[in-house]
């Protein structure tokens, strides 16, 4: 006999622990299921040390992320600012500089304006889809700018730093949707005052872990779901270890990329939600750390904070942690890019990247004492980070459909979100707002069987 | 105990059943499993009467897809022209036209001298592929030509007709990819002396019957494969209904798509290769038939062979049967297109068709005898139609590993093809392609075992 409950939730990320919270809140019976043996999806803390954490995954919050903030102040993790000592720079035109090109600042300006079209809660309505769904933003900066090094700069701070793509990968309306959804271009690629301003202690894994805590025991890993079976009015879910539970409403709050290989539907999803699934793929970022005796570049006025417009290396920023005097600089390579390192050895490839550090820092930055990475695209439930982007023309196809639920499956996970769509803040609210759906509809429910 | 192999093919359309064919010839115990109660993959014929067959899917073959011809001729199956009687139209500008605009004519010569740069082999290596690559080609066509109606018209007779996608989904690169490994756009776009030139009798799908029979018994239907697992030198393939083999090459013969979410592999697959797997989008075209009492529109003048530039039809050819008097007109939608209209009712659907057809061909086709679809996209071992595509920078990042194996895991399909990518002739040759490489391995390894 199935284990029978009222929602079944698969993954156990910030979607799908919001998403529990909430409907155990209403006196829901709920149950997570977790593919892996902890929590907290697409984020990970390493500790070199005492008081040392080393985030491989997502690890910021900023201004606007309201319930991420809510969420900190409730459990009662402690959080700390991004370590910033000195200017950020730009390494552009073979020279390092405090500004962006001034064609960059302006454009920044007609991104944002365009941006402020976007329609979010129905991207297939926003006035100009047509167009810009059917253009990469590569191909569209090149019909506003003339300098090909501003074109790639710009390609690789927006598409590359947001949403971990070439500037070829990506439609403009994606750029534009992702920026609109994050507030802006200003508070999205900003450390204070911005998207990367504050760090939690134990990384947003320790969040998630006090949320899992909160929770309870009906939370289950290493549970790989496999198939979703529809029988009569329940839903069957079968995991890979011969499990199944009985369910009335089931919640993905997995990526789209994962859900479409691993889980099977039975019987099938409606053919727009599956190529839906498949037309949502997986950002491809590569995190690197190096990590020094002393954050050297501080006594050069640098914040660590850097922005290459060449190279592999995209963009860097310190990571320090507080109270200790090892300084950390984390830095990204993105899209096509991160394909293409991650083909090379990998003495060869740390070569490449300590060059192009000390170009930016100097020769103190040649030997770090550890340098670490974690590779996402290798973790077989996520995929690749830090989000996931439609292919070009996804939300002409698709995008009146993204949130839409296929009888009693709901669909979360920050690729749905509206608000910080790409962020922890985005999975925290579309894990809510699939609760509060399934609330309504299980009280209706309820009614009728009364 | 499970069954044991040389070698297990998964898939019988036109790449598993050639495969299996030469590996047999030479030899090897083979095995092809196929999901399906049939062979043939994305080709199926209905009768609606004696001698009057309905290709659902793919149905021509022409000049220079030699391996094709020569396996008509082999398996004795009848080969019919397709019906011209009469002139290729086109409409744009609101107005008939027996030419496409002369700016298009160009464009033409300008698309197959870039495309005579691309290489086959090795496409990321192409001379142009890093801009060409992360342009999609509907905003290429931007770049190139100023008419709004003269570019939509392009995208949808390159983009579309051929890669059954919108221009916005695809990169200049794929299209360019896509008309070198078919010889030029005059051969793929053409009836006579073109792509579209001869028919089967029986539909494909005949021949590819004929094709299993001579392979023989050890032909499994209804297989769905869910698990490879490899065990030491082994590798075990196991289908839903709990079925085991066991055997030294595994050749996945079947769409990527499918592939990426239907198959779990153990150990998992690279990463490279899975991510690239991802990326090969299907395309979306629907087929539709509309037939009548009288192939009416030849008094007319008229071939059946139109173009259009606006609306949902993208393009009509006289698809009637040799010896029969009823005419039958099958018309093409691609892309978004495809998905918008599948999303309106049915009823709806139709007439707005049929009001695209009396504008081209008069109230005589008001009403059809019989109206007729098949939605590949539905069907679960297909995914959609007529071929794959890579999303845009699909090239650059994984163009080195289209047809690399992963041990004795090898990787035939049309979307692998270098000659006539996309078609019958590429899936025939991708099939041979990888059993030859399987053959010298087993010779290797018989000598090995010596």
């Amino acid at each position: 006999m199935a284990n029978k409950y009222d929602v079944i939730i698969v993954g156990a990320g910030f979607a799908g622990l919001s998403a529990g919270l909430a409907l155990k809140e209403k006196g829901l019976n709920t149950c997570i299921l977790e593919a892996r043996g902890r929590v907290g999806g697409r984020t990970e803390t390493k500790w070199l040390d005492k008081d040392m954490q080393i985030d491989l995954g997502g690890q910021w919050i900023g201004p606007t992320q309201d319930r991420m903030y809510e969420l900190v102040e409730k459990y009662n993790v402690k959080i700390f600012p991004t370590q910033l000592f000195g200017k950020e720079k730009y390494y552009y035109f073979n020279e390092i500089h405090d500004q962006v090109p001034p064609e960059m600042m302006t454009m920044f300006d007609v991104i944002d304006d365009l941006a402020k079209k976007v329609n979010l809660e129905a991207p297939q309505k926003s006035p100009d889809i047509n167009y810009q769904d059917r253009v990469t933003f590569d191909a569209w900066l090149h019909t506003q700018i003339d300098d090909e090094e501003v074109i790639e700069f710009l390609g690789r701070i927006l598409a590359g730093g947001l949403l971990s793509s070439d500037a070829g990968e990506v439609s403009l309306f994606q750029v534009l949707y992702y920026i609109a959804s994050g507030q802006g271009t200003e508070i999205l690629l900003g450390s204070k005052g911005g998207a990367q301003q504050d760090r939690i202690v134990g990384g947003p894994q320790a969040l998630a872990s006090k949320m899992a805590e909160d929770y309870g025991s009906e939370l289950k890993l290493n549970q790989v779901v496999r198939t979703v079976r529809k029988m009569d009015q329940s839903y069957f879910v079968e995991t890979e270890n011969g499990n199944c539970y009985e369910t009335k409403f089931v919640l993905m709050a997995l990526p789209p990329s994962v859900l479409n290989s691993k889980i099977t539907f039975i019987p099938e999803l409606p053919t727009m939600k599956k190529k839906m699934l498949q037309n949502i793929l997986p950002g491809s970022a590569s995190k690197y750390h190096a990590v020094y005796d002393k954050p050297f570049w501080r006594k050069q006025g640098l914040s660590g904070q850097f922005n290459l417009s060449q190279g592999w290396i995209m963009e860097s920023i310190d990571n320090s942690n507080e109270n200790r005097e090892e300084g950390i600089i984390t830095f990204f390579v993105y899209g096509v890019d991160s394909i293409k390192l991650n083909e090379l050895p990998e003495e060869k490839r740390k070569q490449l990247l300590i060059n192009e550090l000390v170009k930016v820092y100097g020769e103190q930055a040649r030997e770090p004492k550890y340098f670490l990475t974690q590779d996402w695209n290798e973790e077989t439930f996520t995929n690749g980070c830090f989000t996931g982007h439609f292919a070009p023309c996804g939300f002409l196809k698709y995008g009146a459909i993204i949130r839409e639920e296929v009888g009693g499956i709901h669909w979360a996970g920050t690729e749905t979100a509206t608000i910080w769509n790409g962020y922890f803040e985005g999975a925290v609210r579309s894990g809510e707002r699939e609760a509060e759906k399934i609330i309504k509809k299980n009280e209706l429910l309820s009614m009728k069987n009364m």
